[in-house]
C-alpha cells in the first residue's frame, strides 16, 4: 500500500479514525502511513452527528498530532452520503477550535459557499456515490462550485478512473480524492502512477487553455491547423 | 508547432495532401514535420470517392516516400463525416497496392470488421464529429469495436481534452488522434504534454486492471481498503 | 396562459408571492389562476433566509386562503439554487405552524430524509439548474431519493421537454414542476398538452413494469418476442 | 400480443420472415397480426448478405402480398448490428425491383444520404444496440441525420422507455420502432399505451416549438413567465 501511495504522488492521505487503534503505538495502518512524502488527514467516517464529529476530531488531533481534518458525517450506512446540516454545524465548531477543516459534502453550490463563510480550508463535493466509480455525475454543479469558490475544490467520491481525475482537474478542481479505484486495481502501484499522471495532465490542460478558447466549447474550427501554424 | 508535436510524444503525424505543395522542396509544413521522432502519415482529406482517394494516395507515396496512409473520404463538407462505402472500396484497392492503410470511419463495428478483413493496418473510428471536442460520444460502440478487433483501434475525431484521450486508452484503444484541442489551446506545447501524460496514464490504467476487477463496473466494495491492505 | 394550464392537466399551480399584489383584488395573475381545476400553490421565491420565508408564507396564507406552500429559499440570484440549511429550518417552523410544506431543494438524499422527518408533505429535488432545460442531470441521486422516500417526490427545475417529464415519472417520481419549457414554447397550449401526455405515459410505464423486469436493466433478450407470445 | 399492438396505436408491424411458415395458411403469428389497424412490414432479419436479403424479400412479397420491406442485414449474431455495405447494395436492387424499402442501419449520416439517393422510403438508424434499452446513445448523429434527410427518419433499436420514444420525436424523428421494451414489460398492453402517448407527446412538442426558441438550447430566461403572460 505504501508503494501505491508513493506512486500516486499523493500529498495527503486520509485515514479513518475507527480503523486506528489510538492506544496502540504499533498500529499497523499508521506505521504504513507515516511517511515524509504525505501528510496524514484523519477523517471522521462513521460519525452520524456534528457532536460525534467534534468529539472524534479532538481524539484524532491528540492521537495523530495534526489539526487537519476531513469532516465526514453520513448517517446513512447504505450510500454513505453526507449530511449537509450536521456538516455545516460541525465545521463551524471545528474551525472555532482551530482545526483545518476539509468537509466532504454533496455537490451543492449553496452549501459550499456557506462552508466557505464559516472558514473551512477547502470543500470536498462528491462526483458520484462513494465506491461507484461512476465519475463526475455532478459535473454541472461542480462547475458552478468551482466558479464561485474562494477555497480549493477537491472532488471526493466517485472517481473511478484516471480519466475522471483528469476531467476534474481540467475543470479547475484543485485535487481529487481517490480510494476504491486504486485499492481494487489489479496492480495498485501502477494504478497509483496512472492517477498521478492523469492529475498532472488535467492540471496542465487547465492552465494551457487559460489564454485560449474554452476547451469544451463546440469548435467552429474552419481551419484550426492554420491558426496553429500562424502562432 | 514542431515543439508541440515533440511535447505530445506523437509517433505519427498526419498531413493533408492538399496542404502540401509536392513540387516545392522547401514546403514549409513538410520542413516543420520532417523529424526523426515521428513518422509522416499522409491523409486523403478532401477526396470524395474511392477513386480520388487511390489517386491521392499514389501521389502521396511518391512525394513523401512513405506507403503509410490515413484514408479519409468525406463527401460532406459540413460535418466531414466519413463515407463507409467508398472507404471500404478504397481500402481494398490500396491494400492491394501495398499501402499500410489506416481508415477514418464512423464507430461502426461491422464496418470495422470488414476493413480488417480486407487487410487494413488499424481502424480509426470517430469519437464525435471532427472539431467538436465532445469526447467519446460513441463509447458504447467503441467498446464493441475494441472487443472484436484484431487490429489496433485508434480513436479519431472528437477528442477535446486529455481526459477524453485517457478514457479512450483506458477502454483499450491503442492510440488517439488529436488536432483541434492542441491546435487551439492557449499554450499548445503544454497541451501537447498534457495529452502525452493522459495517454500514458490511460494505457497504464488499462494494463493495471487486467488482473483485477473491471474498473467501470459498479463496485461492491464493502471494504476496498481492507482488500487493499491484504495484498 | 390559463388555456395552457388547463391543457397541461396541472392540479397545482405555483405563484410567486412577489408577483402578486395582495392588496389588489383585481390582480391580474390571480384572476388568471383562480380556476376549479387547479389549486394555487404560493411559493416563497425571492426570500433568502428561513425567517423571511416564514414571514412570506404567513402573508400568502392570508392573501390566498391556502396553507399549501412551495418553500423556496435561494440566496444566490444567479443560479437560484436552494439553501439546504435555511430550507430545513423554515420547513420545521412552517410545519409547526400548520402549513402543508413542499420544499424545493438540491437532489440531496440525506436532506430529503431530514425534511421528511420534520413533516413536509413532499420533497421537490431539482433535476438541473432552473431554466436550463437540461433534464434529469441528477438522475443517480433522484433514484436514491425515490427509493428512500416515504413522501411523494416531485422533480422541480430543469425539466425542459416532455421526454424529461416522462423519464421522471418512469423512475417513480410522483410529479414534475414545469415552467420555462412551456412558457417559452412557440405554442404553450400544445406544449402543455404534450407535457400532460408525457407525464401520463411515464406513470403508466412505471406501473406497467411493476410485475416484470426492470425497464432500464440491460436486456438479456434471447427472444423477447417469443416470451411475449407465450403470455 | 394483438391487444398490446392495438394499444400502442402502431401503424406498421414488422415480422421476421424466419418466424413465418409461409406454406402454412394457419400460421399463428400471421393470424395474430392480420388486422385492419396496422400494415405488415416483413423484415429480413437473419440474412447476412445483400443476395440473401433480395431473395428473402421476394419470398416475403409473395407470401404476405406486400412490397413493403424492412431491410435488415446483420452478419454478426452477437450484437445484431447492421452491415452498411450489404445494406446499400441490397437497397439499390430492391428499389429497382419495386419494393418500398426501409433499411435498418447504424446512425451514420453519410450512409443515410446514400440510401436516400438510391430511393429508400425511409431510413431507420439505431439509437443503441438492439435489446439494450439504452435509449438515444447516438443522439448527436441522429440530429445530423434528421437535419439532412429528405425521407422520414425512424429510430430503430435501443428504445427502452416511453421517454426515449418521446425524445426521438421531439428531435424530429418521424417514428420509432419498439419491441423489447413492450415485449418484456410486466403489462405489455399498458406499456403499449404508454408508448403511444409518449410518441404523441414528443411529436406535439416538436411542432409546438417551431415558432419559438429551440427547446434544448440553454434558456436565457430572464423572466419566462412574463414573456408567457404577454402572449
Amino acid at each position: 500500500m505504501e508503494e501505491a501511495l508513493l506512486a500516486s504522488g499523493s500529498e495527503l492521505v486520509t485515514v479513518a479514525l475507527k480503523r486506528v487503534n489510538v492506544a496502540d503505538a504499533g498500529d499497523d495502518i499508521l506505521r504504513h502511513l507515516a511517511h515524509p512524502q504525505f501528510q496524514l488527514l484523519p477523517n471522521t467516517s462513521g460519525v452520524r452527528t456534528a457532536k460525534e464529529a467534534v468529539f472524534a476530531a479532538q481524539l484524532a488531533r491528540e492521537a495523530l498530532e495534526t489539526n487537519w481534518l476531513k469532516l465526514e458525517i453520513h448517517p446513512d450506512p447504505k450510500y454513505l452520503l453526507p449530511d449537509p446540516i450536521e456538516t455545516l454545524k460541525a465545521a463551524e465548531e471545528l474551525v472555532r477550535l482551530g482545526f483545518v477543516v476539509l468537509p466532504y459534502i454533496h455537490a451543492d453550490p449553496v452549501l459550499c459557499k456557506r462552508l466557505e463563510e464559516v472558514g473551512v480550508a477547502a470543500v470536498m463535493p462528491l462526483g458520484a456515490p462513494i465506491g461507484s466509480n461512476k465519475g463526475l455525475l455532478t459535473r454541472e454543479f461542480l462547475e458552478i462550485i468551482i466558479a464561485q469558490s474562494k477555497v480549493p475544490v477537491v472532488v471526493d467520491a466517485g472517481i473511478g478512473a484516471p480519466s475522471h481525475a483528469a476531467a476534474a482537474l481540467e475543470m479547475g478542481a484543485a485535487a481529487v480524492l481517490v480510494n476504491t479505484a486504486i485499492a481494487v486495481a489489479g496492480n495498485p502501484v501502477a494504478m497509483g502512477t496512472a492517477f498521478k499522471m492523469a492529475v498532472e495532465a488535467g492540471r496542465m490542460a487547465y492552465e494551457a487553455r487559460l489564454a485560449g478558447p474554452v476547451l469544451h466549447r463546440e469548435a467552429v474550427a474552419s481551419s484550426p491547423l492554420t491558426a496553429f501554424l500562424d502562432r
